[in-house]
């Protein structure tokens, strides 16, 4: 990689914790020269604007997601292993998060909504295709044999990434990973009852 | 209410919306000004600073949702009417928010995170006050013999505000009611089968 290349990355790495820490409008020009040493050239070399970084910020963070899942579920045999993985992936943003300051997807959809166009849109694929991702795992799944037949697969997919990344946001201002642990262990003890056959 | 009760009240319902619509960060002393009419001086009469101004509009906004929820349940005659009640008050909160902007407990929440500990408190209270809040209705359940004996009532009220929570999320940020209809006939339904006798 070139210098060039290198300088671009560590904003995009240093800005992708600062924007999943502070949140969009917080987050300055002063915080990233701070964090990455650099001046205000140094960074207007590289990108235009607060908005450009925010969106490579956003693009970097939802590919280290992706990327977890798909390392934890490499290891996994079957489809249920995978669907169980998946939970715990979600559980491991809390205590390991990918960025600092949790789950970057749900804290840009928030954090975009109404006032940043381009960003929501982002964060709005990103959560869709989170959810695909989920149901694309449950197909597999019903068609290997291993979950019922009358499992709606979108439907659990909404479900389950609803109900986990709403129980990220209770632990996180909570400052306590409880609540994602216990609902993580309510959803793996349904999937085991209710849709593995 | 005198003239400075009924500015005051003004001021905390306009700000609600602003907080709840734009963010913490985002929201200024002149979209206040702005949405009341008033001056700078008007406004500081009756608050010192922006904090405060948050924190009593996010106490508004709450008493707001609280409302909601006891008003809708004042209707019901027996537990699993309130606790199906209780879905649907979420529900409402997508397409009639209590405040312009989604469901400001969550919002808040989010916003909140390590940078405004007095109003991250805050949202930390409201949420856990919800979940007590259905927990507490789930237990009179179990009481009046509705509900099955096995059900633990915090762990299933944790599982639902997350649930709920999350798919009115993922609802605003791709600006469709959907996901929270669905998510809520889908715990409409498991309540139906699994927890009510």
């Amino acid at each position: 990689m070139n210098k060039g290349a290198a300088t671009k990355d560590l904003i995009i790495q240093k800005s992708a914790e600062i924007f999943n820490t502070v949140g969009y409008e917080a987050s300055s020009l002063q915080h990233i020269m701070k964090a990455t040493g650099l001046k205000k050239g140094g960074i207007y070399n590289h990108f235009q604007n607060k908005d450009e970084i925010a969106i490579a910020s956003f693009e970097y963070s939802f590919q280290l997601v992706l990327k977890r899942f798909k390392d934890e579920l490499a290891h996994c045999s079957s489809s249920h292993e995978k669907l169980l993985a998946i939970i715990n992936v979600f559980e491991s943003f809390a205590d390991k998060p990918v960025v600092r300051g949790g789950c970057p997807i749900f804290n840009t959809a928030m954090d975009a909504t109404d006032y940043h166009p381009e960003l929501k849109a982002k964060a709005q694929s990103a959560i869709n295709t989170l959810i695909k991702y989920v149901e694309i795992k449950i197909e597999e799944g019903k068609i290997e044999g291993e979950f019922r037949d009358n499992i709606m697969a979108s439907d659990f997919a909404l479900f389950l990434v609803s109900t986990l990344e709403g129980a990220l946001m209770i632990a996180r201002v909570n400052d306590n990973t409880e609540p994602i642990k216990h609902v993580a262990k309510m959803l793996t003890s349904y999937i085991k009852t209710q849709i593995i056959k």
